[in-house]
């Protein structure tokens, strides 16, 4: 149901202390720490002997200690210390992962370590173009696949439906979109010219009048979708390139499976105005979290009829094209993990 | 488990509103809601497009609108409307079941519709002998088997010991009875002659002294049963016919699965005496819903003991013979409905 | 996963009295009530009509009646009174199950009643030498496979890392131990010389400096643990057998499982001195019930890796030796029985 060759988020870089924080990634248990020196390790959250979780247990310098019978491990995954034997066995370990942190969020490497190459963590400042910008997010427990997430994030007609009051207006569900893809990313672009802004708009812009507003949906597979939003005041050449006269944001989501049917979901809404506004940030932060959870409603909804229907299908439409192709690209990556897996 | 060709009770007549009404039933979850004409119509709850329960979304004229991409479906189950589109793929749409209304219960027939005749509905005002009676009910949802209630309702020796407050007595288990029955249903007779009424029906009479009392239950498969119950002080004729000098109820009871082990129980509990009061008809509700409410512990309970030991199996004694024809007409129904699937 | 033809402790003896007492043993639900004559009886909790569970309804002499339809049982199964018949059908009854009260506990066979020999209840007062102790305890219902009780009990060196503020210190985790077994009861033996005596110990102690203490684990198949414990003033003579110095406890554990994942763990501490303290035995009752409930957070823990991966596999390391040897018993009790069943 995922990639396992992937960088997933396991958690904002504030969450992961010197101190054992347990988190299950793609049906799996880690317990992740901070070394001494300030690094972030992932190891199995269960001890190779009794299989307790690691992350009951405590940090010994950069060791996991086990609360149940004592035996540490080193942050590479190996048995340190074997209380009443002389002599480790050689044998005894868990694994560990790959783990980078970037962008306010750590990763880790859910398959093979030896492709785990760090180029391949989703860079989320290149898309907003570099520094300038500023936000917050939070993290959602979605009990659902992560796959709903993304369907939701690739097709924004449903801001129409779902987020009438505050994103969404007609113009969303009506307006002309394209989709660029290829074997990396999917682009869909969406440009609505000369329309009356939705409520969450006319505030950010602070002026009346019709606006052309645009929705860029960038996707990286399996799961990190950037989302370049705003508007500017119609006609002056936000279409043409120059958007200095709007307000422009970023939605950045990176959603991590947990298991297949529950994943985290990160999400961030950045800006590149008012920088210096804390109150705005914590505006903007709520304003979009209660959005959000407008969204949690339907998705969860979703899940719960898969789960008492198994065979239940998905139907495409027109606006479904983004989500096609995202989900194109994340079985093929399942596939071709899974022909490998079938070679060796 | 059940037959799909029946009708069954969906809900209350006052339940099912200009507004939507999600309730499963057969372990199909449907949506109700009434037309802008006062007639119901029943739809699968699950958009045929990305399958969110319709029953989230809102009514637009007869037409559902859902909540996530403003899919709107008719009555018929016909997408009516299909955002961000020129056309309507001619195949979308939602399974529509027939609805029927009658005597406070609305009625979904869930098996093909082309069978679906208003003549099969249970007649539940014909089995009191028409108008001049009164009264009021409930709905239970019981966590079990619907076959679990029809077995409780068919044999009421089982009042002696789980209503020996109210309705049971000693005569209930120890009065002979006689069973009738056809393909078409069950009729179960019992008279108890000249012996103390319990304290429910003594309260009803209002008078001292024996009794004969009556218990004369009609089963019509797969899950309706009707009971003819009453007192008259003993030697007054109630036996040849004429019950003039008594009391005379029925309980109307209607059983819809919701799931393998779970069903909606309504009942009502109807009499043709003092029919002007409002006190009365409250009086008796509220008394047998708390007779009921022993009935769901016991009912429950089994439940729990088939949950953990499927292989359980009943054992059938003199009393249960009115049960074990009930059971033998539903098994019949679902029996003729597999052989004409197998040979479609 | 657990032997049949074996002893488990239903409950203690003050927790059975003239009233009915459900409790679930090896899948199996069971209703225990007291005879006129005070004895214990055991029957399946299951009426043999309609499956309706005993424990619901109430003693008639030494009858159980059953709640729904009113059939009794009398203490060996066998149906006493069938309502509305003339006959009572001579196949009706419940399964029975031979009892036996012993040491304050009321103990059950599973299996076959044939091989129900009193002399193989775990004699726990044997283990202590006789009179002369006294003590209480507790019941735990562990969200756990009974083994992962067994191999708790089996290795102390736990003590070291889960119970470090009250029993545990380095000295468990690091002195030698010598395991002695046959084929029917496991013996683990460990001597700690002149060592600081953790906290716990210092008080029952009442003494500065360092002890000699001991630790014998006693195991009977399948689940009955006694394990002597104490500590005398070093070099007072315990090591040769002469532990009047010191201070003397017997930990009692009997281990009934409930199902596949839960079990009742039956635990009492006793002591030879200071007899006549009401005090002291609660003080010590309530310590120990404290130390457990660290158990309970590890051991339901290990649970919850095994539910949600039912392939991870234990690992044994030199401390184990104890429960590898409990556990080989417990096996082969079970092989045995299927072998037996098998040739049937």
């Amino acid at each position: 149901m995922f990639p396992r060759n992937a960088w997933y988020a396991a958690g904002w870089d504030h969450e992961i202390k010197r101190d054992l924080f347990a988190r299950t990634i793609c049906n799996q248990r880690l317990v992740f720490y901070r070394k001494q020196s300030g690094e972030v390790a992932a190891l199995a959250d269960a001890c190779w002997h009794r299989k307790l979780p690691l992350s009951l247990g405590h940090l010994d310098g950069d060791d996991v200690v086990c609360q149940y019978h004592g035996l540490a491990f080193a942050a590479d995954g190996k048995c340190s210390r074997m209380p009443s034997q002389d002599k480790i066995n050689p044998r005894a370990c868990v694994r560990s992962y790959p783990v980078a942190e970037r962008h306010r969020f750590v990763w880790v490497w859910m398959g093979d370590p030896d492709l785990a190459d760090h180029n391949k963590i989703p860079d989320l400042l290149k898309r907003m173009g570099g520094d300038g910008w500023t936000g917050d997010g939070e993290t959602i427990n979605m009990k659902a696949d992560y796959r709903l997430v993304v369907d939701n994030l690739m097709d924004l007609t449903h801001e129409t439906y779902v987020h009438g009051g505050s994103i969404g207006n007609e113009s969303v569900a009506e307006s002309p979109f394209k989709v660029d893809s290829d074997d990396t990313q999917v682009t869909l672009t969406r440009w609505m010219e000369d329309t009356p802004p939705p409520p969450f708009w006319r505030g950010q812009l602070g002026k009346d009048g019709n606006v052309d507003r645009w929705q860029i949906i960038h996707f990286e597979p399996p799961c990190t979708i950037a989302i370049d939003v705003g508007v500017a005041p119609t006609g002056t050449g936000a279409i043409s390139g120059d958007r200095s006269q709007g307000v422009n944001g970023m939605v950045l989501n990176t959603i991590t499976p947990e298991t297949d049917s529950s994943c985290h979901y990160f999400w961030a809404f950045t800006r590149n105005y008012d920088l210096d506004s804390v109150n705005r940030t914590t505006q903007l932060r709520d304003g979009v979290s209660n959005i959000f959870k407008q969204d949690i409603v339907v998705i969860e909804a979703q899940q719960k009829v898969f789960d008492s229907d198994p065979d239940a299908k998905f139907v495409n439409m027109n606006i479904d094209a983004g989500a096609v192709h995202a989900r194109r690209l994340i079985a093929k990556m399942i596939k071709n993990e899974n022909m490998v897996e079938a070679a060796e």
